[in-house]
């Protein structure tokens, strides 16, 4: 797995966000010439009247139909809390919050954590028009399909390009999944398909702020907007994935057709689904696992001197944060989850609370790790050595990582780990109750009873 | 102006777009093994747990307190319709219409439509907020700004590479403008800028589609989000333009970033806004310029043997279509527009209708006009030589087309083009009542008026 990730970039370039933001924020009322006035009232009356005039064209039409769905308050479920909001607005929130603290799927082959875009905009949709469980079922496994195989077509150039290809990849998986459930023919399939191409969301240097939970959140309401727009008459273009300026060639310079067509229908790529034991990015979860290993040895913190890491360059170059400030950096600090897992045994949500992040023994310990880059381990391996303080050493190699496909979590695993988010939210007794019709949901005849019950 | 336009590209690769929507729309309900389905529930119940875990987080929070912001019914005008709907379905809605006859403004240095996506996202929200015109004017200027000076900074090469630019930068545009109406200071302001930063809209292969009047349409709601969001508190990374993984460097090879510094509150990009005087693509104004021309000359569309056009190979690129099949794909066809010239000395709206577009006549004109790409000739400019079938030649040389920068529209132009589009919906009357009211938009105590007086 292990390739080469610079791309060429320009690293001193102005802080122009800043020097923009101070413009737009600070700049006097009318501080232009009265010219630059009057052509701010040129453009706006000619834009107004361009508005006016296609009024009642089919394309407004169409795209109006599909708003005129989302409806007031009551309409499809904010989980875990108490609110109720519009359909898209759910699939956006929802997908946000099952991506902030980084803990949820991964699709080991490209990275994509396909729930988030997927999953979120179904359940809202589904609990609006009162869908089956097993329709449900159906759209998330053919949804993820979609996603995951185009995400399998661009990986790793366009993620190596700068893309998070969670959110780039995942509006098609809503729409393909959006448009399943509102049972679109192939034609209408293609046009959420395509009007989904315009939309890729995601940049990697967000990671770290709340924009990255986002991009799954803003995957998931463009693909269901999407669906519901093909499904009321709006047109894209057919060939929006493929053609030279399609998405696929736009966003990278590696579109491996194949992957698309390969098996399709036979092979499905949620089979290549993993499910995070650590609240943090994937490829920290070797080093993690190796420094749980130490701990189960008996190796205590404070006997230790140093930790030697030596983890593929991806490792650093996404999770490098060697002073992680709060919380959500330290979730792209391998420093920080190598001193959780030596001083808890577990890299759960708590453990990259803003409090365990500065408290002085774990700083300590993760100022003692020293990483060093080595290709020849793959991205998902790690060889740790603890060299303690008397002297010996401690070596582990992690070749898989628990949660990984080689070693995956079993199904009371993921039971626990629900029990750890969910029980603090909805007490234990409604956890349980969750989890039982989560396990059988593909013969729930409403999916609006299992939303119901993630309510606060 | 004359550039290589030519990126490499795939013209062969297999229709992935229609396999996937066939799968999708056809492959039998749990149609895969018991794996795949038990798989699916694991991928189902982790993304439940994730996201109800989160709830309370305070990205939740931010964004929750953003859309609730949208509450459905009544909230803000549907140009010309009697519908109202929440603000971001109005960003939407009017982005769309103003687009949709390709007949709005033009940032002619980038081709950028400026005024769709941040005017669209501007009434919307000033209407719901009740803001004065002035404010509305100044988050026009700043707005446009923000947008056409990262415009300048990725193009050409941004939009050679098949992005629309007006989808890829208007999210900016809005956000600006957005931010400066909600009065957000410079670092909400960054924020907003932040977070619009990962969703550029649109993509050119989408062009003769429903979706190229989508992009602006989207842009205006990414951005009006955008702002709402950063004022509840969400957060992005304040370096998502210019970092190396940031906006600029993902979507672009070139990014000047002078083009944002230079001159910065002193020169205005909106200064070099321009109007459309034909319904259609920017480039085919000089041939239809031209033809115009030639008609006032005295040729008549039975004198015509051949008409030889030369014109830039970008021309051609964008709007070679020879056999439109209706009015949407006539805007892309230079052959329709020279046509329409020739024949009604205009090409408004009604001149790219679907009966004009196959009216015998226009379509047998259509099919004598030999076009010949000579990239020294600039793409503003056209040569056109008809020949007549008695023998005699008539030649024009456009420099400039009518509505550029050097031949603007004068402000009368630009009402009779206004009462052109809006008398129809909203009645010769009214509509003079409304371009009073923009003309005088600067000194309007609440834009809600305005607003008011453009509904059905």
């Amino acid at each position: 797995m292990a390739r080469n990730t610079q791309v060429a970039a320009d690293h001193n370039a102005p802080p122009v966000t800043r020097i923009l933001a101070e413009y737009v924020a600070n700049h006097p009322s009318r501080g232009w010439s009265d010219a630059v006035d009057h052509e701010a009232h040129r453009t706006f009356l000619n834009w107004l009247g361009c508005a006016v005039g296609a009024a009642k064209h089919e394309a407004v039409e169409a795209a109006l139909a599909a708003v005129q769905v989302l409806q007031p308050a009551a309409q499809a479920t904010v989980l875990g809390r108490s609110e109720k909001v519009d359909i898209a607005s759910a699939a956006l929130l929802n997908g946000i919050s099952s991506h902030t603290f980084d803990f949820d799927d991964t699709h080991l082959k490209t990275i994509i954590h396909p729930a988030g875009p997927v999953a979120s905009a179904l359940l809202a949709l589904a609990e609006h028009t009162g869908a089956s469980g097993r329709e449900v079922i159906d759209a998330l496994v053919l949804g993820i399909d979609v996603a995951c195989r185009l995400g399998n077509t661009v990986y790793p150039e366009h993620y190596d390009r700068g893309w998070h290809i969670t959110g780039t990849t995942g509006m098609f998986g809503a729409a393909a999944g959006c448009a399943r459930l509102l049972r679109l023919n192939a034609d209408q399939t293609a046009m959420a398909l395509g009007i989904a191409a315009s939309q890729p969301i995601g940049l990697r240097e967000q990671f770290g702020t709340m924009t990255k939970p986002f991009h799954p959140g803003a995957a998931a309401r463009a693909g269901l907007m999407a669906a519901l727009m093909a499904k009321h008459g709006y047109t894209a273009s057919p060939k929006a994935i493929e053609a030279p300026r399609g998405w696929a060639q736009v966003v990278s310079t590696k579109y491996a057709w194949n992957e698309v067509t390969d098996q399709l229908g036979e092979r499905f790529e949620i089979s290549f689904n993993s499910y995070k034991p650590f609240a943090c990015g994937i490829v920290i979860h070797p080093s993690i696992d190796a420094c749980v290993q130490l701990r189960e040895r008996g190796v205590l913190p404070e006997q230790v001197e140093r930790i030697e890491l030596r983890v593929h360059s991806l490792v650093l170059e996404l999770t490098g944060k060697k002073e992680p400030a709060d919380g959500l950096q330290a979730k792209f600090s391998v420093y920080h989850g190598c001193a959780a897992g030596l001083v808890f045994g577990r890299a759960a949500e708590e453990e990259f609370a803003d409090e365990i992040v500065s408290r002085p023994d774990v700083v300590a310990l993760r100022r003692k790790v020293v990483a060093t880059v080595d290709d020849s381990i793959d991205e998902a391996s790690a060889d740790v050595t603890a060299i303690l303080v008397d002297g010996r050493k401690e070596h582990i190699f992690v070749e898989h990582a628990i949660g990984s496909m080689q070693k995956p979590m079993s199904d009371t695993d993921l039971e626990r780990k629900f029990h750890g988010l969910s029980d603090g939210v909805l007490g234990a007794a409604r956890t349980a109750a969750l989890l039982s019709a989560c396990w059988k949901l593909g013969e729930a005849a409403n999916v609006a009873e299992l939303a119901a019950a993630a309510r606060q």
